[in-house]
C-alpha cells in the first residue's frame, strides 16, 4: 500500500425527484449566473432540463444555455463555452447529461479562468490551479465524471483525445443523481456505460502494488455488484433499484475509492482512446468491451496473478476442476481427492472467458468488425498511442509498441 | 435503496511520515492559532506530538495545548477547551490521537461558536450549524472519527453517554494517517479498535432496506479485509502493511460509504454505550465484542436473512453440509447428492459462532465477567438505555426493553 491523498469533496444527492433540488444546491455553492450545458434533444424532451431550469429560476438564478454536446466531446465546444462564460460573467457551470457534457463543462470551468489556451491543461503543459464551480445533474451512469476530478476532450484537429486528471480542482461541487432519469436510456448506451464503469475499476485494480487488501476488496465488491445488477437493467430497463445500484456503482468506480494506495494502469483506456478518436462513431464503452479482454489476455500471459484473483473473486471461477477422466468411485475408495487444482494461468483464462461472455451478453462489440471498423490502420493507431502517451504505457504490464500492436491485432 | 445524501469532504493524507505535513495542511484550511488536543503521555513520548508541533510552528502557526484526554471523554474537558478557544482566539482544533481526542476536539469546535451549552447538540436540542475547522493526526484506528461527522461525549453527572451525528459540520477538514504511529499500540487496544470498526459496519449493514447490492458488497469487502488483516497485526504489531489496511478500513467503516441508501441500526452501539457509561473502565470496543454476538443471536431468531448473508459472504460459512450419517458410496451409486442444504437459521448461527471465535482470538471479552463487571445492574442499564434512546431502539429488529434485557442477560 503506497502513500496516498484522497480528497473527494463532492456532495452527492441521490434518489427520486432530486433534480428538483438543483436551485437549492446551486445557491449553496455560490451560483448566481449559471451556464447550463447539455447534450442532444433528449434532455429537453424528457423534461429534465425544464425541471432543472425551473428549480434554478425559482432560486433566483440567471440561466444561460449551451446545448448539443456530442459524445467524444471536442475542443471547439469548450472554446465556445469559455467565450459565453467570459461574456456573460457566469459564476457556475451546471452539466445536465453524462460524461461528455460534464467533461465539456469541466473544460470550460478551468479554461475560463486561464489566460492561455485551455488545451494547455489537457496536453500537460500546465496544472489546473483554479476553476469555476461545476454542478451536475446526471442522466447517464458511465463515465463517473460526476464524482471525479477528470475530464476527457478530443482536439478536432488531429483527432487527439486526451484526459486531464486533477485531485480536486475539477471535482463537481455537487452531483444530483436520480436513477429514474436513466430508465429511458437505450440499451446499447446502457451497456456501454456498464463496460466503462467496470473499466474504471480495472484500471485501478490491476496493479503490482502489494498489500492493498481493503482497496482490492472494495473494488471487487463494486465489480461484483455491477455484474449482478447489469442483467436486471438489460432485461427490465425501468427497474429502478437495479438502475440505482448501477448508477451508484459508476460513481464509486471512478471517484478514487477503488484506487487508494496503489499504482494504477490505464493502458486499456489509452488503447481505446485512439480508436474512438480516429473513429468517433465508436462509443468509448463499446471500444473498451473489445479492448479489455484482449488487453487482459496479453498481460495475463506475462503476469497472471491479479487476473486470476479477479477471475476467482469476481467472476466466480473455480480453482478446482473435477477430472472427468478418473474413476471417481475407486478414487473415493482409495481416499484420494477427485479434484484437480487449476493453474493460475488457467484460472485467469477462465475469468477472461467469462468476462468476454458477460460483455457479449450485454450486446457489446468484440472486435474491429463488430465495432464497424472495416480496415483499421493498426500501425497508425500504435504510432499515435505512443506519441500521445509515451513508451511504455501502463503499469501492471508496461506495454511497448510491439505489445500494443499485438493487442490491436487480437481485435482483427 | 433509499434516497440519500453523501458528502464527505475530508482530505485524507495517508502513509509514512505524513505527520510532517500538519503545518502545510493546517495552513491550507485556514489555521493560524491552533489548539492541539491530545491524550496521555504516549503522544509526547512517541515523538508524534513534537513532530506535529514543529511542523505547525514552521508554518508560522501559534500553538496552544490541551492534553490528558481520557477514553470515554467527558463534558468537563470539552468545556475547558471551549474556554481556551474563546480566551485565546483559536481558529482551528488539531486532534492528535484517537476517537476520544477527536471527539473532544469536535465538541469544542461546535461548542465554541454557540452561545448556549454545547450539550444541547448532544442531547438533540439543537442541530450544529457551524463549527471551527478540525484537523486530525490519527494514532488509533478504531472510532472512525477522523472521517465522520460524529462525536460521542459522556456527561459526567449522571453517566450519560450520547452521540452527535452531523452530515458535514463536524467532519474533519483533513486527517493525517500514518500507520507507523499505530505500531506501538498495545494489543488489547488494537483488538478493541478492530471490534469497533467492524461494529460501525454492522450498524449500517444490518438493515431491512432492500436492493442495496453495491453498499452491501462494499461493506462486506471492508469487513472481510479486516478479518484477513487483523490476525497479521496481532501476530506482528509492526507489520506496516497490515496496520495500513486496518487503519484505512477503520475510516471506510465510518465515513458513510458503507451506509449509503439504507436505514441503519445502531442498537449494539446504544446497548454498549450504557455499559461503558456506567463502567468507564470498559473500553468501548471490548464492550462491543461482548454485546454484538449476543445482539446478533437475539435478532437472528426473528430476522435471520441478513445475518445468514453476512455468515456466508464474510465469515465463509458453507451453505451445504456433508451429511456424516449417510453411506456416501451407495448414494453416489444412486446418483443422489450427498450434501444437505443448511437452513437460513443454521447458516446465521454458524456465522455468529465464527464471529464470536474471531473476537475471542483477538483476546476480547465475551460477557460481563470477562469485562470485569461482577454484579451488573441489568434493570438499571435497560432503564437508562430506553430513557436516553427511546423505545424501541434499532431498526433491523426494533428492540423493546424486554429485548434489550434479554440481550444483557446473555452476557451473564
Amino acid at each position: 500500500m503506497d502513500n496516498f491523498t484522497y480528497f473527494a469533496p463532492t456532495k452527492f444527492v441521490f434518489g427520486r425527484d432530486t433534480q428538483k433540488r438543483a436551485g437549492e444546491l446551486a445557491r449553496e455553492f455560490g451560483g448566481t449566473r449559471v451556464l447550463v450545458v447539455y447534450g442532444g434533444g433528449s434532455a429537453r424532451r424528457s423534461g429534465v432540463l425544464d425541471c432543472v431550469e425551473t428549480s434554478l429560476r425559482e432560486a433566483g438564478i440567471t440561466i444561460f444555455e449551451m446545448g448539443g454536446i456530442k459524445p467524444n466531446p471536442t475542443d471547439d465546444r469548450v472554446r465556445e463555452g469559455i467565450d459565453i462564460v467570459r461574456r456573460e460573467n457566469i459564476d457556475m457551470l451546471i452539466a445536465v447529461g453524462g460524461g461528455s457534457v460534464i467533461d465539456t463543462a469541466k473544460g470550460i470551468a478551468c479554461g475560463a479562468l486561464y489566460d492561455g489556451d485551455f488545451w494547455d491543461f489537457y496536453c500537460g503543459k500546465r496544472p489546473v490551479e483554479r476553476a469555476l464551480p461545476v454542478g451536475v445533474v446526471l442522466t447517464i451512469p458511465a463515465a463517473g465524471s460526476e464524482g471525479s476530478g477528470n475530464s476527457v476532450i478530443t482536439l478536432r484537429e488531429g483527432a487527439i483525445k486526451l484526459s486531464l486528471r486533477t485531485e480536486v480542482a475539477l471535482r463537481p461541487k455537487f452531483s444530483i443523481m436520480n436513477p429514474e432519469l436513466t430508465e429511458s436510456l437505450p440499451l446499447y448506451q446502457t451497456a456501454c456505460g456498464i463496460v466503462d464503469m467496470m473499466a474504471h475499476i480495472f484500471e485501478r485494480y490491476f496493479t503490482n502494488t502489494p498489500d492493498c487488501e481493503v482497496t482490492d476488496r472494495v473494488a471487487e465488491g463494486v465489480l461484483k455488484s455491477i455484474i449482478i445488477e447489469a442483467p436486471k437493467v438489460m432485461a427490465r430497463p425501468d427497474d429502478y433499484q437495479a438502475r440505482a445500484n448501477i448508477m451508484w456503482a459508476a460513481t464509486l468506480a471512478h471517484n478514487g475509492i477503488c484506487g487508494t494506495g496503489r499504482r494504477e494502469d490505464w493502458s486499456s483506456h489509452f488503447i481505446e482512446h485512439e480508436i474512438s478518436a480516429v473513429y468517433p462513431e465508436v462509443a468509448h464503452g463499446a471500444g473498451l468491451a473489445a479492448v479489455i479482454p484482449a488487453w487482459m489476455e496479453h498481460v495475463a500471459a506475462v503476469n497472471p496473478d491479479k487476473v486470476a484473483q479477479f477471475a476467482e473473486r469476481v467472476m466466480g471461477v473455480a480453482t478446482h476442476e473435477q477430472d472427468e477422466d478418473e474413476d471417481e468411485l475407486s478414487l473415493l475408495d482409495a481416499g484420494i481427492a477427485i479434484h484437480r487444482t487449476l493453474s493460475t494461468a488457467e484460472i485467469a483464462a477462465n475469468g477472461i472467458d467469462r468476462l468476454r461472455q458477460f460483455f457479449r451478453s450485454l450486446g457489446m462489440p468484440y472486435d474491429f468488425g463488430s465495432l464497424g471498423i472495416k480496415e483499421p490502420d493498426i500501425p497508425a493507431l500504435v504510432a499515435a498511442l505512443h506519441l500521445h502517451k509515451g513508451n511504455p504505457i501502463g503499469a501492471y504490464v508496461p506495454l511497448t509498441p510491439a505489445d500494443t500492436e499485438a493487442i490491436y491485432r487480437r481485435l482483427l
